[in-house]
């Protein structure tokens, strides 16, 4: 089952690739893919409906994040060995956590924002993790896992010199659409063994990471456990579980981090490509990019992913 | 304008405390003390109300968090010398940033719970700043001041052996129960100049805090501006302005951690007292608190202060 948000920022409108690949809407069963949605059984609930015929066809357009807003955005460092090793650190004795905020979430198709000044805007490609079953206090990796209502793919973009100046990583993990979600929102069911998902990112059509969710140290359940005994996970929170090796602050000097007119573009296993448009911080022109993305020839229509 | 929000948790209504210290509800101006309330001229709309007495009574109850959960929660670390000194670190030369989790948000007579295996659950009384217009990439203190829809007393509880375990702070700032907020949301032009307001805490009657938003390494404008060009700040976003020294860290050895049954009372000039109860993280009894609170005697009442 993959779920998309469709419509201008703000006014999504939640749908479902049905088994033709036909873009259906679901307002007849939920407002939004939120909290309260995702809490449900919501692939028994589609499944229905779709088997009822009950949804009429949705016009494709803009691709949103393919949930609503999440309550919080919780990221994990250093997960994989050999981002470890390239960054010149020991891997972690125990998961390393971090929040993104909320508001840095766009869709996969949106633009990525270099801040102001920045020189070193680097991305991160993860499986992300979107809960619907409350998790608190866990200590059973396989009880953890029963939590997931999704999965999603990610881009944990991150401002490598903003996240070293100081003793937290926020500066650098938080500027606005720095969390490219989606395509799309997919029930386990259909992604399987979630230790066993490629993940692939491409710049400018070069491939620049590709790594393997089998590399994880600490795998998926294991770290969802982890950090609900530092917080409760909600319905509709968002975990991103690390990226493998391959950023651009990995490579030989000068690092080729992210430039305006870069295009991104980034896969795991059964979750979709996104293709995100790299701009500078004060393009305004860019800022309609969203009302316009119908019209663009390089969107990703839903359902359908293009290869560079 | 001193607004609270009253009932059990989830299911809060929104109130205003009046000139004759009555509380009144909110309900037929709003649903809730949130973004899209918050972001309009909320101030003059429930003076207008006030004055043409549309609004009914409220009857008093457990008091939640003034403002519905935040987009985001923004933390600002050592922003006072004497705390930095006494911390054994420089004062920073920018400000620190990190975030909490939204969900730690708790009411003003909310219990704090201590995280399972914690004996370094710590206190920080902070004022706290509730956002009411966008504020994005600004350079300007004065104009940041203008983004302001109101200010609240908090507490932005901290484990410091989970917050010192890696290379961010999250883990000892996230935990549920982390922020108590409250007991009002006052409007700015009550509260007056915010670098003269007097910040004080005590534990179980005994003082541990006693500073002055005179203190601050970079005052509030000049933290809103600096939070603004690393991320936008949206209408009922939450930044917490950094703590005076006193915390239980900066005592002698036994450092004095918050235990189960410890209550911890906090005040910010003109913001009200807080009044907090500390309990085990398997104490079940606790998490009835919130819907009990009504009938312990306790409990602070809307528009009261009692002194330890």
């Amino acid at each position: 089952m993959r779920l998309v948000r469709v419509g201008a920022p703000g006014s999504e409108r939640p749908g479902v690739i049905d088994g033709a690949g036909v873009l259906r809407d679901l307002s007849p069963l939920t407002a939004d893919i939120d909290a309260a949605f995702l809490a449900g059984d919501w692939a028994a609930d589609v499944r229905s409906a779709l088997e009822a015929d009950t949804l009429p066809t949705l016009e494709p357009g803009r691709l949103g994040a393919p949930i609503a807003r999440p309550g919080n955005v919780v990221g994990i460092g250093l997960n994989y060995a050999d981002h470890a090793a390239r960054a010149g650190v020991a891997v972690p004795s125990e998961p390393i956590v971090f929040l993104k905020a909320s508001s840095s979430v766009v869709g996969p198709t949106d633009v990525i924002r270099i801040p102001s000044g920045s020189t070193q805007t680097d991305w991160e490609a993860e499986l992300g993790v979107v809960i619907g079953a409350p998790l608190r206090l866990c200590d059973d990796p396989d009880q953890a896992l029963r939590s997931i209502a999704g999965l999603v793919a990610a881009d944990d973009v991150t401002e490598r010199e903003h996240a070293a100046s100081g003793p937290t990583w926020a500066k650098g993990k938080c500027h606005d659409t720095f969390c490219p979600i989606g395509p799309w929102l997919v029930s386990p069911d259909e992604v399987g063994d979630l230790q066993d998902l490629r993940i692939e990112l491409w710049v400018n059509g070069e491939r620049r990471q590709a790594g393997s969710t089998a590399q994880m140290t600490f795998g998926v359940g294991e770290l969802l456990a982890y950090v609900s005994r530092h917080m409760t996970l909600h319905p509709g929170d968002l975990v991103l579980t690390g990226t493998p090796g391959g950023v651009a602050g990995h490579h030989a000097s000068p690092a080729p981090y992210l430039r305006a007119g870069d295009v991104v573009e980034l896969e795991v296993t059964g979750l979709g490509r996104q293709r995100t448009h790299v701009v500078a911080h004060d393009d305004v022109s860019a800022r309609l990019t969203d009302d316009t993305a119908r019209s663009r020839p390089e969107q990703v229509p839903a359902g359908q992913e293009t290869r560079p």
